[in-house]
């Protein structure tokens, strides 16, 4: 099978194509490089060409055109992913879903739109039109886009609240074009939700999207310190476990997080100190007052209502979930991280034993996220970046002691998530990409069934190309 | 100190003052007949005279008459409560606030209104205002007010989510009248809300609230059924732990529950069928219906929006918390009920446990509730009534297992609660009503502050008349 390159861009010509190289290279990446070890695997990764389709029809044309001609896809929203997924390995056309940016429908309670819309703009048009907003985002609310969130985040900002992305109910339907030689449009809700959320593109290219909504209040943005860490943690799990104080965001950073690597926070606290950020309803925030009252040893040192700070930090979910990473990087470019699940009922118990074992050089980032109905720590620890075996023995160590780890030094679907197969995904992929030619090499079980999962995987087609 | 009723009613008598004896005697009574216990003691009991103020004004005017003149008073909200709460043992005036039931204010995430407007009255008002509604209230929401549900209630539909009336949150700010020489007005919130709240008005009038709200959806009504009753029950804490779904009721009921009392769900099931009485977001019913599917076990008998019932159920929350009882009430007299806190982390187990015991003398009927963030069970649960000695029993043996008892056969403050005194609202007493003339015998340690609990409190005035 080899990719006729030439002839599908002729016959696309019609289309929004993107030629020049500069562009089709930075459409070409995401934030890979957050990681040390898929950076300079991924690095030269590039599309022949980026498409860009202005709704359905043509997402329906590229998808035949390029079937006929066995060039490679991979969708692209907005490329905030950090884990490759966007990457398209196998070059061939990334097909961008910029124009396809509608809110179609508003409802109490559910928003209809297409995939390319950002998620600020989905908040936007949903809070002018009934006071709504999403229920949960990712961090790059203001540059990521639905699709990309659906296809390829969990959770974010509104998790502690409402669970993870893949909990029921939290996608309402998913309308998906298939890669055949008659692309096939079907709608899916319920159980056949998980076939293609969370599927990297690999099976079906998303075209709408119905998810649920909440109210949209002027959320309460706080910082709150403390002197000891663990304090810190256990405050934020209390918040969250009192049920009639609604939050949207809890947030917890190890000393010396906010002092080194928040700049804007730096003037207002020691290198000792342990930071948690919140986000609160205003309407919660008398019972929210009271609760902090009885808990002397939290000290609110900022609320965007109501502040004397010379410069104001910005959105404080901007420092929460993957942009701490960022934060640090940005300071200290050997800052890597790892993804933690520290599960019920000893969440807060795994947290203290890895913080005894790993720091400085791991620091612990929680955020807090509810897992059936309970009040649990996700972990986007930093790590001090040494070598690629350090960080695997850290991830070693963290499993062995019960706190599972999404590795997000891996670019394909197994390797990031619970390193088996999705036999829902895999099923699907074989009736709707039959040529294996969406986002190739991100879904193992399709390239190598029998993969064992005891070392990286890395494409047949990548490899040659990485000089590793 | 003799109370000068004849002077008081003169005093007031270019104000709404009802004269008329029946009159009278219907607002002296609430439904402290569900309680076969409190029926003989409190069935005779009665006020002097029925005074209805139309703004705080005339509340801080009545307060200053019967102050001045040694009336007690006793505040009426709609007199839905089960417990004598709201009956004036000492007779003298009852005062009703039927008429202060305006809704002042509506904001996103509050209400501020006056407390003698009824519960679905605010619900209409903040639902055309801005598709808002009360977080919580009670299954007499068609005829209690929200000051009767602040003053003497402690959750109801919406506590599966939002926990109970008491939580952090859930009141945002009351407003509060003395009885003094002065009168004086003063605002609780966050740690003062306990003085008052729940205090049945011994020691203080609410006159405004702030509550917060909810977005109002056109909530989907179903009966769900099971042959097993601990299936039931699991199904419905599972539901109530699916982050994704939202819900407002989720209520258990053994058999034969629904056959023998509930007569419009009787034509529908059997009587070994054990009923689930639902409340769910429309846009939560995809991801319930893929929860619901993957539990075979489960039939969906009923749903608002979709049945072919030749006679509609009616609200299902109108099933739910207290009403279960007075359903039960009304097809077997003898019928009487218990309130159980079976508690995290072994609610079911403890459920399980007592319905062995105790089926079918006592028959579970169960609602889902939020505590501390986790999901529990409180129990409304049907007593066959034989003696007062065998409920004794009863209560002791649920108790001695561990499920705690909020006894609504007595018609005091502590003892229908957790048999403690209450200093908050014991020392607001002293200030706001120091000839404790509000409410008189509820409060037993402001009568008795030595009081034992091993016998059933009879305050001094109510026992001469007593015939037990
Ligand atoms: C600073 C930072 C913070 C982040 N915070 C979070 C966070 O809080 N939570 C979280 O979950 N993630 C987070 N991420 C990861 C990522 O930003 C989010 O998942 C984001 O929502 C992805 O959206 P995007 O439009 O950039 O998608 P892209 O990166 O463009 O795409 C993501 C994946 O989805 C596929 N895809 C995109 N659109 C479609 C479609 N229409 N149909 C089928 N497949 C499609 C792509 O092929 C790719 O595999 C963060 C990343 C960064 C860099
Ligand atoms: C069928 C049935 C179902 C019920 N379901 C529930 C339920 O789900 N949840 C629940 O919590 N309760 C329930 N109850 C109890 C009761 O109905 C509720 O608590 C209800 O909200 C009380 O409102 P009301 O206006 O009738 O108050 P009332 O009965 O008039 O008063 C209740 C108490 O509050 C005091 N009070 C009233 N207004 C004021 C004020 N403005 N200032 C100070 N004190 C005041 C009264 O003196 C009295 O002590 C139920 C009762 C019945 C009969």
């Amino acid at each position: 099978m080899q990719a006729n390159i030439a002839a599908a861009k002729a016959a696309l010509a019609h289309l929004d194509v993107e030629e020049k190289d500069v562009a089709i290279k930075a459409a070409s990446r995401d934030f890979f490089w957050y990681s040390p070890v898929l950076k300079n695997r991924l690095d030269h990764v590039t599309a022949d060409f980026v498409v860009r389709p202005k709704d359905e029809a043509e997402v329906i044309e590229i998808l035949k055109v390029c079937y006929e001609h066995d060039v490679p896809v991979t969708t692209r929203g907005a490329g905030t992913g950090n884990y490759g997924q966007a990457m398209p390995l196998e070059g061939g056309c990334v097909m961008h879903l910029r124009h396809m940016d509608k809110v179609r429908e508003i409802h109490p309670g559910r928003v209809i739109c297409e995939p390319g819309v950002l998620l600020k703009d989905v908040d936007a048009a949903t809070r002018e039109h009934s006071g709504q907003e999403l229920r949960m985002f990712s961090s790059t609310w203001a540059t990521a886009t639905i699709g990309g969130f659906i296809a390829g985040g969990s959770g974010g900002v509104g998790s502690c609240t409402w669970g993870a992305l893949r909990d029921l109910g939290n996608i309402i339907r998913l309308r998906v074009v298939t890669m055949e030689a008659e692309p096939r449009i079907v709608e899916f809700t319920g159980e056949e939700l998980a076939r293609v959320s969370h599927a990297y593109g690999t099976n079906g290219i998303i075209t709408e999207v119905e998810m649920p909504l909440a109210p949209a209040y002027d959320w309460v943005e706080m910082f709150v310190t403390f002197h000891d860490f663990m304090d810190a943690a256990r405050f934020s799990e209390d918040l969250a476990n009192q049920d009639g104080i609604l939050i949207k965001l809890a947030t917890v950073f190890e000393a010396p997080i906010a002092h080194d690597y928040f700049q804007r926070v730096k003037p207002h606290v020691q290198p000792g100190t342990n930071l948690v950020g919140l986000m609160v309803a205003p309407h919660s925030m008398d019972g929210f007052l009271t609760f902090a009252g009885r808990r002397p040893e939290a000290t609110i040192i900022y609320r965007n209502d109501d502040h004397n700070w010379e410069r104001g930090p910005g959105p404080v979910f901007e420092y929460g979930w993957n942009h701490t990473t960022l934060r640090a990087l940005k300071v200290d470019p050997s800052i890597t991280y790892l993804q933690v699940r520290y599960g019920h009922p000893n969440s807060l118990k795994l947290v203290e034993k890895m913080r005894d074992d790993f720091s400085p050089e791991v620091l612990q980032h929680l955020e807090v996220m509810r897992e059936s109905g309970r009040v649990i720590f996700a972990g986007l620890s930093l790590v001090k970046f040494t070598t690629e075996e350090r960080l695997n023995e850290i991830i070693k160590l963290h499993e062995d002691a019960g706190a599972m780890i999404f590795n997000p030094h891996r670019y394909t679907l197994e390797e990031g998530g619970r390193q088996t197969v999705d036999d829902r995904q895999l099923n699907f992929k074989k009736e709707s990409d039959p040529k294996g030619l969406l986002n190739p090499g991100k879904m193992i079980s399709w390239d190598d069934p029998d993969w064992a999962f005891n070392e990286m995987y890395a494409h047949p087609r990548l490899q040659p190309l990485t000089k590793a």
